[in-house]
């Protein structure tokens, strides 16, 4: 329970309408795309930086959690307000500041969903290039917080490469200005990087300048079929050894086909055992040429078909449409999204299923295999305990395989509470101590998100 | 002078020949491009990490400042050892450990030249983006200590947007390991980009994973002439406003111009004001019709002459020799490297025409300006001192007119000594206070770069 002079001290800061303290309002701060829940004590809906600092520094004072939160489409439970206290919404922070097109800059606060942010830059013909699937209802400031990215990264990289400066709040309450506005700049350290991703342990973002894109003329479209998922792999390392290559390379495996076969019955051929979903972008020439570049590079033995294609928007909603298809058959499943070098992909998939069969683990896997990206779904009954356990260990095994690899745990959902345990795999305790070190000064009485990103 | 069982201790950790403690032998690591000069007392050549580390704990037991360094062609006294102490030069960690092509990574030791990775890749079709233009001879490690970038930063970014991973021994003497090997990976804080950049103040860079990109199909050149500066920078706005866009864009004024026609008589036309050296890269198909678009947007008033040139090694010549030239005639000069917002270029230029007349300076400008980094040089002679403190108060108002326009102090040189004075008119104190923690929890006895950056 919050003491009482601390929610009077909170209605100084905040009219009634920006405060919940009925359990029964809090609840829908409880939660997140983990299916965790953790109702928080009180919910407040700041509008600017000042009330962000005040609430902090209240916070502070005694010693109450608090936990930033966008839209609550993150897996990792990164916005669960674990250990109740205050879970602070930046959804009414919503302001566009600035949209500055001869600098190829826009300002907004965090609130501002990412499909804003396009729609308000693409009539001038640029983009914000960061694109998770929940891009039509996540907020940049929830993308800023786990360096967010999509299909697209494989051209065009993640949440970190396209933000120039930001305004935040530390976890002490104090108002911090990082980066710059221009594309260059290189006066003192990268605070703007090392907020981003730091999953809102160290400082709320306020205020982010992020950098425009223009967008490419025109999209092409590429299918290419597989007898199974290893030589589907093998593909994947030749496409990714073209010098101009593709802007999306998706792949799905057997199970995550026949997810989509359920669903969409005639889309895909019956005999097809893994799938390349792959985008070009350019002028029409670019198109043409890139294109043939990866019929070729698609060619191997175990390929059944593979071709360019004009309509690819409903093979796009398709492939956005699987995790849902996959929360439906399996509720508990557990969504990770590992990365391994791209060459070792045909390995990691063969041991993989290795690993699953061992375990007798259902397994769905698809995603962004040009960075290496893959979606791993464990599919286990939330009733059955034995299964959990099996899995449990499975995915332990799949851990080591990552980074025996030389790959990384997440590549896009971040640690928050569901990968903290397993952080120690990949840093080193020295590494983690100099992080600890960093959360320490940001926020020294440990009340912002506490708990997340560290094990 | 070091305390004589620091020196003993010392020859424990490292044969004789790679520590020097005479005078004449140090005296070669006094200096870097700021052309100051502060000698070390001892001069170390570690070869692995953990001699790093041994030499990093030995100077923390006795309080003795290390200043790392690579071939010490940096503009703003980052390498330079101002607190006397050990200077721990990294020239002799040449190893390239592994180019992994399938995987787009080189990982190399920090002596390595930025040349050399270049030639490392380039048989196979890739580069390593960063071009300062001390490439032929300044190392990866200065180049990460510095973020660098040159000319092709306006397509390509800066040395941030370039690195997977590091090794690092921090300040206290930890061994850490930063960032992954792929080209996605959100586990735990950014460290690598707190490194890059942080010019040898919080940790010394012992490894580092790079990232490669496929070198251009092609480049082609355009050249374009103007009366004056302003027509010229009106042309930079209109070129940057191009979706597809140069992948360089260097801007020369009517005192740029000189110098290179003192050398090079018959390379310019005689009444060219300013210049842009403008370098397209692609397909063919690519090259011709950005080549069309940017000759349609250098066109303005102002413009005296514009066209495709198919021999431009001779002008990047001259381009690169303007720095030697300009110490020819002018040996104290300051060379800054502010960047402001492209679109604030015309009133930029302008202002510092302005402010330069005002106070009677020689100034000479030119840079890459489809980033707005402009190298703002103003020529004094070393003798007058009165002309000294005219070009410090000169400089001064430059300074606050760069942070007017929303720009940044330096682009691509960094902090160092030379600028720290002015480091507090860009971050304001509450960031800079957590600058400095992040300084102490690397370094908490302040004895790595001690004194840099910081004002």
């Amino acid at each position: 329970m919050l003491p009482i002079d601390f929610i009077t001290q909170l209605h100084t800061l905040l009219p009634p309408e920006r405060i919940y303290t009925d359990p029964v309002e809090c609840y829908s701060y409880a939660y997140d795309n983990s299916r965790k829940i953790f109702p928080p004590e009180a919910v407040v809906f700041p509008l600017t930086i000042e009330e962000i600092q005040a609430i902090t520094v209240l916070c502070n004072a005694h010693n109450i959690p608090l936990t930033p939160r966008g839209r609550g489409t993150g897996t990792s439970g990164g916005s669960l307000p674990e250990k109740g206290g205050v879970a602070l919404s930046l959804e009414r922070m919503v302001r566009i500041i600035q949209v500055d097109l001869a600098n190829r800059v826009i300002v907004a606060e965090p609130g501002v969903l990412n499909q804003e942010i396009q729609e308000a830059v693409k009539p001038a013909g640029f983009f914000w290039p960061p694109d998770p699937s929940s891009a039509g209802f996540s907020t940049i400031g929830g993308n800023l917080a786990t360096s967010a990215g999509g299909p697209h990264a494989v051209k065009y990289g993640t949440t970190r490469d396209h933000v120039l400066g930001l305004k935040a709040v530390t976890g002490a309450g104090i108002p911090i200005k990082t980066g710059c506005y221009t594309t260059k700049g290189v006066v003192g350290y990268d605070l703007t990087r090392l907020l981003i991703g730091s999953e809102g342990t160290l400082a709320i973002i306020v205020e982010a300048t992020l950098k425009l894109t223009p967008l490419p003329e025109k999209l092409g479209g590429l299918v290419a079929h597989y007898r199974d998922s290893i030589s589907c792999a093998a593909a994947i390392v030749s496409i990714m050894g073209i010098s101009k290559g593709p802007s999306a390379l998706e792949f799905l495996d057997a199970g995550a086909l026949n997810l989509i076969r359920n669903r969409f019955p005639d889309l895909l051929p019956a005999h097809s055992q893994a799938m390349l979903m792959i985008e070009v972008d350019g002028s029409q020439h670019d198109i043409s040429e890139i294109s043939q570049t990866i019929l070729a590079a698609c060619r191997n033995p175990g390929l059944l078909h593979a071709e360019q294609t004009t309509d690819t928007a409903h093979l796009w909603k398709a492939r956005k449409a699987l995790s849902p298809l996959l929360r439906d058959i399996a509720p508990k499943k557990i969504n990770e999204d590992i990365v391994v070098p791209v060459n070792t992909l045909p390995q990691f998939l063969d041991q993989l299923a290795s690993l699953t069969r061992h375990y007798q683990i259902a397994n769905v896997n698809f995603g962004h295999a040009g960075n290496g990206n893959i979606h791993v779904n464990l599919l286990i009954d939330p009733d059955n305990k034995e299964e959990s356990i099996r899995a449990e260990k499975c995915l332990n095994e799949i851990f080591d395989l990552v980074i025996k690899l030389n790959g990384t745990l997440s590549g896009e959902h971040g640690v928050g509470s569901e990968k903290r345990a397993y952080i120690h795999k990949e840093i080193d305790p020295p590494t983690l101590t100099i992080m600890k070190g960093i959360k320490q000064l940001f926020d020294p009485n440990n009340i912002l998100n506490p708990g997340k990103l560290f094990p």
